[in-house]
């Protein structure tokens, strides 16, 4: 039995709901004997990204410097702000949010090789270029999101009636846009066919008693959508009509589609999109906020007081037995420093390293066992919605296997509306390489020219791009960590704990890499360690 | 070839987009030449569906009355009204929509066996207790959504965090609530597991060359998350967690779930829920209005001016050559009539069968060669959205196999709110008759109860209900046109045709029985052939 499941261990005789139970172990015991009370009740959700840890005890006039307000520089501020410590935030940017970031109308973005760009899409558009989903299971996401009141709205991640696109593959299939719930259909019915048409012979050495034998083949005829005639795979409903059934009597009942050969969708390569289930990462259901990522940045500055110092770029980190003190480069250009307590750092490593820091030797080598991935990613303005009024496509990617695209996106927002901003391309690792040595407008070229191989509308309709390539931008140096397994063992335990008064914090600490949640839960946990410190003193 | 995916058929350069094309093509020669139009281009939308008629030519006077002010009549209103039809149309009710009703606070109903309620949900709750979710192909239904302006989200139709729950099963996971995508990943693993093995063996007589073999490997390894090494397979992280990776080293990567047996999986009878691709009906994504399914009807009544007589009971029609007269009872309780040179009725056969009517014995046969369906739901407001807090499910279905119950579903709106209302059931068929018979509050007691069965938290958050049963609302003796494949294929076309001047419309005269694009393309049907006849006069 899985721990997920047991939901009903506790019975319905429970005073206290779940939640306040889990806040009451908080509160008590700090998030560990809350993890241990979740596990204890089998809710499956045992790690510390239910809630964040509660600072119960002394904090208050403690100095801590937060270097970053990203996610996790907020979070940090947010929290040891409620528990009475005296927080302030440098931040490089002019603006809070780290990668949490929605270009529209206005927003401008100068990169490290000179590119600057102003976005001039239509007013209500927008591009998340960073985080852009928010899964179900990220709890640590979605409790702030409840906390500040930001509006969500589902993010369809997921979507039958979208084309694959695999121009690489052999067959009549290949290189042409073809719905994804067709290929699921046809490659499932074909498969459960022949499995059944095997279990009907005997050929299967699984051991299934008779009576299981029947229950198998029964659950083969149902997912596979199987005749149960001669348990054939020909076809379903659920993989569209060539004409859809209407009223009257024409259309009526309408035209049913006809399956592939199995042989083109095995050539194809289209398969290769489909899973059992979707990954744990892209799970349905998914949210985002309404009006942009970026909404999640300003309800945390809305609920911060004025703890963020703006434009204030970080040159050196100073530490002793007794304290910090970070030097750095204010918004006027001179110099300052501050000083602290602590200092909880959330700069990524790849800049980080860049920085004179006063730590061990073994925590310097760490910081430098992790490499940063290159992202791209490229907003396209449309005048017209037509992959909802011509393709009745809403939401969801056209996974293809067109070198430096990725995956192309449709918006989860303005359903029906007249314009659009398509992901034209969410590319990284070396798949990103080729396309952010493009100036912006070649990159807008490329984007374009490779959607309009799916769709005849792309070209004739696209009316300006934004693009954002991560490892391009100067405060960030890449899209995420990219941990080496080996990284994981040896760098990563090193840099989770602190060198001297010198915490750090981040998605890069977390197995969450480039997801908000990480950057949070990572916050959650570095500011439980420097509490339960303080405490201790 | 499909249809539905030749889409780059007609290529980069048409000038004119595919939607003016169609409007085009429908402006010149209606609806029909449009859906050849569209047949030819392989667009796959080949129905009246994608458009109204266009009733170019005479029409301006031309008197027509119309019966019921749902969708199907309030539709025929617009457009033929657009054309400059002289419209009337008489509900029964005090408010237009037919079954496209919302109950909210203040709703009021009272059925045929004098149970009367009055809902009290909170403001801003409420249940589509009649049709609740437009899935994307219904191109009529989003026509109007378009047109009208009404503001939609995303109605989330298939949930992998949600449980299923089959008490009729055996083995450990009967009677248990177990996540969908647990089902979904072990049934297929296990499944693809047997066929790899069975294919690496060389058991399989699919005529597989040695070549496709290997594709086919590839592909079980693919969707049923198989080892590369023993092509087993060991679960997968899409089935979930026991704990959910995290920050730093604890919980770090978290711990994978543990696959169930699969003798338990198929014991447990849950695998009836999956399916290669969701149903034709059931498919990704579908919409529902803000605020509530009335919101349709809202539009309908916003743009239609004053053609609606409220409160009016037909009682009987009466038609001769020159034209028609329907007898009603108006609010006052008054009798009074109204002629036309055409009636549009879309009266439920159900209801319609006991109206005084003039038309031929053949039509009155087929008139009574269809039942109609009893509908069951019941929305339940709870306290607290317990389901998102405490269970992690945003949205969609529990499936189960408790009788009276069909599905339980979950709000897609009001995400991480306070409060909800949730379906707790929607059943139909001989399913529903054992509920309907219940006073209220004994239907809202059985909900709850079947409820807790899976959710420890149902009684304790239950707050108020409100139930429906369309079966036992007057105007409505039903919640759709159940067809038998004999009525289909004698009394179905026969009701398609007119008798005399008398035109039925509705979706009992449609492929989509009981969904709202059903009656508007039947009215759309309907109207073009009453304006051709004006036309042909």
């Amino acid at each position: 039995m899985n721990a997920n499941d047991t939901t009903r261990m506790s019975g319905g005789s429970m005073a206290l709901s779940r939640r306040q139970f889990i806040e009451e172990l908080a509160a008590i015991g700090g998030t560990s004997l809350a993890m241990a009370g979740m596990e204890a009740l089998g809710f499956g959700f045992t790690s510390a990204q239910a809630a964040p840890p509660t600072l119960a005890g002394r904090g208050k006039g403690v100095k801590v410097v937060i270097l970053g307000a990203g996610l996790a520089g907020m979070t940090a501020a947010y929290e040891l702000g409620k528990a009475g410590y005296d927080c302030q935030v440098l931040e490089a940017r002019d603006f809070a949010g780290g990668r949490c970031q929605t270009a529209r109308r206005g927003f401008k973005h100068t990169d490290l090789v000179g590119n600057t760009q102003v976005c001039d899409f239509d007013e209500g558009l927008y591009i998340n270029h960073g985080p852009w989903r928010v899964p179900y299971h990220h709890r640590s996401t979605l409790h702030y999101i409840k906390q500040f009141g930001v509006p969500v709205e589902v993010f369809v991640n997921d979507n039958d009636a979208s084309y694959v696109y695999f121009e690489k593959g052999n067959g009549p299939l290949a290189g042409k846009p073809v719905r994804k719930g067709m290929i699921a259909a046809d490659a499932r019915g074909y498969a459960a066919e022949m499995l059944a048409k095997c279990a009907g012979k005997g050929d299967l050495d699984a051991g299934l008693s008779p009576e299981d034998k029947e229950k198998f083949i029964a659950y083969l005829v149902t997912d596979g959508r199987l005749s149960m005639k001669d348990l054939g795979y020909h076809g379903t409903d659920g993989r569209g009509y060539d004409v859809h059934p209407g009223a009257g009597v024409d259309p009526g009942p309408g035209k049913p589609s006809t399956p592939f050969a199995f042989k083109d969708v095995l050539d194809s390569n289209a398969w290769q999109v489909l899973s059992s289930v979707t990954e744990y990462d892209q799970q349905r259901t998914m949210f985002q906020p309404v009006g942009g990522m970026d909404q999640i940045a300003k309800g945390f500055v809305r609920n911060l007081g004025p703890v963020i110092r703006y434009s204030c770029e970080v040159q050196k980190i100073a530490q002793d037995d007794r304290g910090v003190e970070v030097f750095y480069k204010s918004a006027n250009g001179q110099g300052a420093s501050i000083k602290a307590d602590y200092c909880l750092c959330t700069i990524p490593l790849s800049v980080l390293k860049s920085i004179d820091l006063a730590v061990s030797d073994r925590f310097k080598q760490a910081m430098a066992g992790v490499s940063y991935a290159m992202v791209n990613k490229i907003g396209l303005q449309m005048k017209r919605r037509f992959w909802e009024e011509d393709h009745f496509i809403y939401g969801g990617h056209v996974y293809n296997d067109i070198r430096g695209i990725g995956s192309i996106t449709f918006p989860s927002t303005g359903w029906m509306g007249q314009k659009g901003v398509i992901l034209g391309y969410y590319a990284f690792g070396t798949d990103a390489a080729r396309v952010s040595g493009l100036k912006p407008a070649e990159r807008a070229k490329f984007a374009v020219q490779a959607g309009q191989k799916i769709f005849p509308e792309y070209a004739e309709n696209f009316e300006t791009a934004f693009s954002f390539s991560w490892h391009l931008a100067q405060y960030n140096k890449g899209g995420w960590a990219d941990w080496s397994q080996e990284g994981r063992q040896t760098a990563y335990p090193i840099l989770c704990e602190p060198d001297g008064r010198l915490y750090l914090a981040g998605e890069h600490l977390s197995y969450m890499p480039g997801w908000q949640a990480g950057a949070i839960e990572s916050a959650w946990q570095q500011i439980g360690k420097i509490h339960a410190r303080v405490n201790a003193a």
